[in-house]
């Protein structure tokens, strides 16, 4: 028997009139989810507690059992995990963007006219930046304009600031310390060093000299965000006992699976938007969870949650169909406790993440089937599983799975 | 958007035979309440956990998102704030009863008589008391033979017993220490000797003379039971970042509002039972929820609680008709986030406050509206909300409000 979550990213939602008071969901032909559904049990879940809006960061480590008010500082450590950077724990991690700058070091383009190519030799430059003997500067690039730091030595600490201006036409923030130990004015200290030292490696780079040759912005200088401290957590096996994959999208998702020690399956196309690879998307999906390596899978598909932040409604259910056509497929694999659920709530309304609960559905053999017959957020909260919580799922999961002990006698 | 929790203190009930096996809130003309619930998304909500038979004063706490098992040691600081002593962190606070003794002290009659006039002259005289040069004695008159007593000084402890006897013929108890501490010690020793001094104090007190000659009982001792420690909680506006109004009947309510610091609303003519002027009580509440000064309203009507300790079955049923009179003009209002709930059942069947859940329904912009239609407590159990807890709720407002921010990324 196979455990999988398969996480729809952001395709809760509220009623939209534009589709007849219905959600993207409810609107969306289904016919797959639906007959699954059906043989199966439903429920809503709130994937951290109710009205808690999760970040995907959050919302999936809590799916995989993992307290992010334990374990998660920031977004920075599963973005660098998930561009396969080794990050330990300990290590205090960054997203970064490549940037413009001008000579007094104003920002004028913070993503460096959405540079495409030769990040990875800029990337090698600033790998040979060195601050004082005590820490050790990691650098990748992701990808266009997108990057990771790792700060690696002793005596660091998350408790920082951010460096990245937000808007064009500021210097970049001078990072600051947010509590008074010596790790946080150091680390601090650390990354204001960074940025001025990017710029000085950066300034007259080849690729940069080429890209002011050829009229394009230079990425001349690197922003760090979203600060957080690599996670000391139990791999996902020594947890359960079970040999997982993360099947994923995004870098942030890729993060988490290779974080908590899971096989990170590359998906080639995929882009985490509407406009994804979904038939490469598709394939992968089928290959792992048919894969006999794995007793687990995390799946995540993300163009419902860019389509709810856009404001999308057409694209957000067009998206959905799509992937009921990758469910069709896992409705005829026996011998799985599929949990297909999302992360959290993206209404195109708000076009951002909102505590609203996700309808969730159980197909596994010898389920409490409950009467509800489409997949939909208020369909589901009629449902036989009633209202669940994220910190739920693995125990639900496994439980079907039949590999959970008693509690007890 | 403005955020509103609207109390309908104890509404929650069981079937009753004498309404045809309905409860109160099923039996009774609520169309205002109905409409808003066809409207508006339902559920049942166990304000503390399933089963815990809350006080107004720790459902009220924990509906605003203090958890009262960190807060809450007795209602006395909440009735002396109610009655606007502007207690402090670390007082000792109690209610009182005004009571007659006779010479030996033995209690003849818990109430005074009932005293309806000149508790305040009493309060004076107390407040000359003085027990040592640590403690200091802050005494007020409340409404009827009822006071509250704060004391506040160095090494006092809330571990302590009551005064009251509860029943008339004994003498009022030795306070005892509930703990081995030298203040819990000393505390009791303070209580004995207040008491003990007040009937020195007011048995020749004009007053009492007074009404003495008029064949009165006098008000001639103090006493003080309900015991707690003023806590140190974060005020509303601190945690939220909202500007909080309170409108409530009762000391116990008015008296949680005022110490997290929101802006009472004093009802002329509000009496907590179903007598009370709902005319006043509809117009205050109105005319605080349109106040543009404030972001959230704390709104609580009493006469449902009232009738359900009476066993008053029609009393509550025509009560909660009442309040739908109010409902009918929040109905009208756009952009509240309206939260309509019990803080507990009072089962005119128990006549006491039970476990059982009470229904809930929001009236908001853009919910997922559910396909419930009329309000009561079983209608609300298949509701889109499902099963909540008081806790939940200002995370479910503020999200609601759209004020609230992403945990994680």
């Amino acid at each position: 028997m196979k455990g999988i979550i398969f996480v729809i990213d952001g395709m809760g939602d509220r009623p939209v009139k534009e589709l007849g008071d219905k959600t993207p969901l409810e609107n969306a032909r289904t016919p797959a989810m639906d007959k699954m559904v059906e043989e199966g049990i439903t429920g809503i879940m709130d994937t951290i507690r109710p009205g808690v809006r999760p970040g995907s960061d959050t919302a999936h480590l809590t799916l995989l059992g993992y307290d992010p008010y334990e374990v998660y500082t920031g977004r920075g450590p599963f973005e660098a995990a998930g561009v396969d950077l080794d990050v330990q724990p300990g290590d205090i991690a960054f997203r970064c963007n490549f940037a413009t700058a001008d000579e007094d070091l104003t920002i004028t383009d913070r993503r460096a006219g959405r540079i495409s190519s030769g990040t990875d030799k800029i990337a090698d430059t600033i790998n040979q930046m060195k601050i004082d003997d005590n820490v050790q500067i990691i650098f990748k690039e992701s990808d266009a304009h997108r990057a990771v730091l790792v700060l690696r030595g002793k005596g660091l600490s998350d408790q920082i600031t951010d460096a990245d201006p937000k808007h064009e036409g500021n210097k970049p923030k001078t990072v600051k310390p947010l509590d008074d130990s010596e790790e946080a004015k150091y680390t601090a200290d650390v990354v204001n060093q960074f940025v001025n030292k990017s710029y000085e490696m950066l300034k007259e780079h080849p690729v940069n000299l080429e890209r002011i040759k050829e009229g394009k912005h230079p990425a001349n200088i690197v922003l760090p965000r979203g600060v957080g401290a690599v996670p000391s957590v139990p791999s996902f096996e020594d947890k359960y006992n079970l040999k997982g994959a993360c099947v994923a999208e995004t870098g942030l998702i890729k993060g988490i699976g290779k974080i908590v020690g899971m096989d990170v399956i590359n998906i080639p196309g995929a882009t985490g938007g509407i406009n994804t690879d979904i038939d490469s998307v598709h394939k992968h999906i089928i290959d792992t969870v048919k894969d006999d390596k794995y007793d687990f899978v995390l799946i995540n598909v993300d163009g419902a949650d860019e389509a709810g932040h856009d404001g999308d409604i057409i694209g957000k259910r067009d998206f959905i169909e799509k992937v009921d056509n990758i469910m069709k497929d896992l409705k005829e694999i026996d011998d799985i406790v599929l949990f297909v659920t999302a992360d959290h709530s993206t209404p195109v309304s708000v076009m951002d993440h909102t505590g609203d609960p996700v309808p969730v559905f159980i197909k596994a053999p010898g389920l409490r089937v409950d009467d509800i017959k489409e997949y939909g957020e208020r369909a589901a909260a009629k449902g036989g599983l009633c209202r669940i919580r994220g910190s739920d799922v693995m125990y639900i999961i496994r439980d079907l799975m039949n590999v959970t002990k008693k509690f007890g006698a």
